[in-house]
């Protein structure tokens, strides 16, 4: 077969672009564990779950066997204004690195929030609006969640509530005024507005919040309030679910010019993006159809993967979610002032836990200075400024491409591009600066995280 | 002919991207009028400018001949890291105007330095670059012809030393981080590196600088230093020609669909990016092939077209640089702090003043609350976060989209959307706190500025 030419960056035509969603949950076999209730320790039922998130997404975070969930139009409308997002054949960096290899990466980083939040978010205000509901209520430390929940609130007409950390909302005063340009209100966390804010400040005057706390405002005032639930932006299955939309553009560019990737990269904090970029992949993998490797990259400050045990823990530390089964690191654990805000989470996906833990993925963790380099050596070379996040992903592929160099083996490599740094640059001057280190947690710290788990639960 | 489905946004495939850029001075009668020597006001020759400028581009600023100018295939290539920009039909903001218009964007934000300024950066930093040089030198105010010029100058190994407004090195320290990741030396002006820093420092200790006086810097550290030219972002002729990529684009874009578009509107402070997305377009109006509205939009604080002279100035406040004939407000004239940086300029591009001069360009003055309303109103229907700058445009189709309302009639409105506000927000923070001032300078104070224009040269 004749090759192709491949362009610097392959665009699907509204036509290619996929109208369903991917559930890898459909092709695993061990499925990932159901969220348990921390006072019952059984399996939430959506009864549960109703006073918090919208119906249709219960549905969707308890469906383990529907393989392809149809996108609604609405939402396929929203997605053609920013999507189909580029896959771009890295031809300088390939150039530059003087490897073999051919390095794909998928951009998620080109709408106003800049980053792939935007794809789970839409869908999540859309299933509110059409529940008829007046708003929503979320949580957000960096802001990309924020900022993409905003957008898609102010294109449907939806009240939203953004609970921001308060150490955030003053040292990111610009996150905060996109999110009120798209017309949300934005809260400082912990406030007087929530019991539990209330209660914090009481017991904490002038603490400058934390990403536990502003998830429990969140949900306080998503529950109390008539007309508003809570949303979320990683480690759901929903959220992995919408996030498919990337791995299934990814993997229609690629069949267009006959190219099958040997390396799948992509940062993991929660897991949204990863879960979202492999899925289609994934789903031949566990079908036995083709085999691929599937690099999680994580902080060496927060390792959930690499140091993290497999066991069900709450997802906030506030404590006042459901538990999870995941790698986590316990939620206690206070990883370092690390500058990748997206992956500073202590636990990860159950579906990306399950899957690792089963062994059809590998994982790597990696310093933030090493980081920074191959973002500044990117944006070089490739134009593209990296969020920090993002930033994990290009550290990895330019790993695999130089050992490329080394065997001269023309591999195929694609990593997920999950956003911009326009607000990280408080980071990248440290970089510039030299000021910038690395936060290693000792064992010491590691075992303090994991002897908080909570009891956990006996299923069948 | 039956029409066909026009997507959300128009792509060029890499076989339909220009090859050339657009010379539109090859078809007006009247030709812009020459840059002349403030000493003895005669027409500067390449020879007088080969100290300041590269020799390709000192070539290219003074032949009104040539249509068609080859794009050299390494800048091609460049192109194709993050263009074509997509021509994105605004399905969106039609719907919310309820317009029978069809609106059109071209939209330029999609890359690093966020704005279209990279289109000439790229070419001024290949020809110095070809030319044998070391490096070039530039100032910067809000900083996105400097961000442009650095990313341009990493990708070709070439040095960047760029002169930024003291005031802005200090207020806009991610804008300056941004340069620095690429490698770019940043020094606030005025500094003690040249003479004419010195100079100014010791007569106004405390200054937080002006563009005049980064100019000035830029200009002599280029003329003095082996191996180094200076490079601008607009106003000249040869910016306006590499800049012609966007119009071209957008022509071909429209040409596959078979729209003609009514009215075409842009934002214009020094002329880049209007004067690179009419040429083209202008070039079919002045050859009598077909006709075009063209709007130039303005701050209503810096009004050069509207209540400006037509008449030889100086390109800086400095006053070291050639005159122009274009249409100014006097190179002393202070534009009030309006927060669209880019558009804080008292004179034009020399090729739109002429147009605008002899009848073929309308021109609209606006102010900057309502610019940002119309900012607000489009960042929630579209999606994007525009420039103030860009907004400018923005508001005058929103304006003749309404306009079309009223009358029934459903015009092609094209608009070029130049850039993202990601490093604007202290100005969308004002609007969204209600702050933000409206500075429409009086009569006195234009006749002012315009009082000091120099001696006008007496041309054949």
């Amino acid at each position: 077969m004749s090759e192709k030419k491949i362009p610097y960056k392959i665009y699907l035509t509204e036509e290619e672009m996929p109208k369903f969603w991917y559930n890898v949950r459909a092709d695993m076999k061990n499925k990932p564990a159901p969220l348990v209730n921390p006072g019952t320790l059984k399996p939430m039922t959506a009864a549960d779950l109703a006073p918090v998130f919208c119906e249709e997404l219960i549905a969707q975070e308890l469906d383990n066997d529907t393989r392809q969930v149809p996108i609604p139009e609405e939402i396929l409308g929203f997605y053609k204004m920013y999507r189909p997002s580029p896959l771009v054949r890295a031809y300088c960096l390939e150039e530059k690195l003087g490897t073999p290899a051919h390095i794909y990466y998928k951009f998620e980083g080109n709408n106003t929030s800049g980053s792939h939040k935007l794809n789970s978010a839409i869908a999540q205000a859309y299933y509110a609006k059409k529940q008829g509901l007046v708003g929503v209520t979320t949580e957000t430390g960096a802001g990309q969640w924020g900022t993409a929940l905003s957008m898609a609130c102010a294109y449907l007409g939806l009240d939203c509530k953004v609970y921001m950390v308060k150490v955030s909302y003053e040292q990111k005063p610009f996150r905060r005024e996109v999110m009120r340009t798209y017309g949300a209100s934005v809260t400082p966390s912990p406030s007087m507005e929530t019991a539990v804010g209330r209660k914090i400040l009481a017991e904490h005057p002038g603490t400058t919040g934390s990403l536990g706390c502003a998830i429990s405002e969140a949900v306080e005032v998503a529950t109390t309030t008539p007309g508003y639930r809570y949303v979320l932006g990683s480690v759901l299955n929903q959220v992995l679910l919408h996030q498919s939309v990337i791995g299934l553009e990814t993997k229609i560019a690629l069949d267009k010019y006959g190219i099958v990737p040997d390396i799948i990269i992509g940062c993991a904090g929660g897991g949204s993006n990863l879960g979202g970029l492999i899925s289609p992949f994934m789903g031949e993998k566990l079908r036995g159809e083709r085999d691929y490797r599937v690099i999680a990259v994580e902080p060496a400050s927060c390792p959930s993967f690499t140091r993290g045990k497999f066991a069900y823990d709450f997802c906030d530390t506030g404590m006042i979610c459901p538990l999870a089964k995941m790698y986590t690191l316990g939620a206690g654990f206070i990883p370092s002032p690390n500058h990748a805000g997206g992956l500073r989470f202590h636990g990860m996906s159950p579906v990306l836990s399950q899957l690792y833990h089963d062994g059809y993925m590998e994982a790597r963790a990696v310093e933030q200075t090493a980081v920074f380099e191959a973002a500044e050596f990117f944006a070089r070379t490739e134009g593209i400024l990296p969020a920090p996040e993002s930033s994990h992903a290009i550290r990895v592929a330019i790993d695999e491409a130089l050992k490329c160099r080394e065997t001269g083996k023309a591999k195929n490599i694609v990593f997920g591009l999950t956003g911009t740094g326009y607000f990280d640059l408080v980071a990248y001057e440290q970089f510039n600066n030299g000021t910038m280190t690395d936060h290693i947690p000792t064992d010491e710290e590691l075992a303090a995280g994991l002897a908080a788990l909570p009891p956990q639960p006996q299923l069948d």
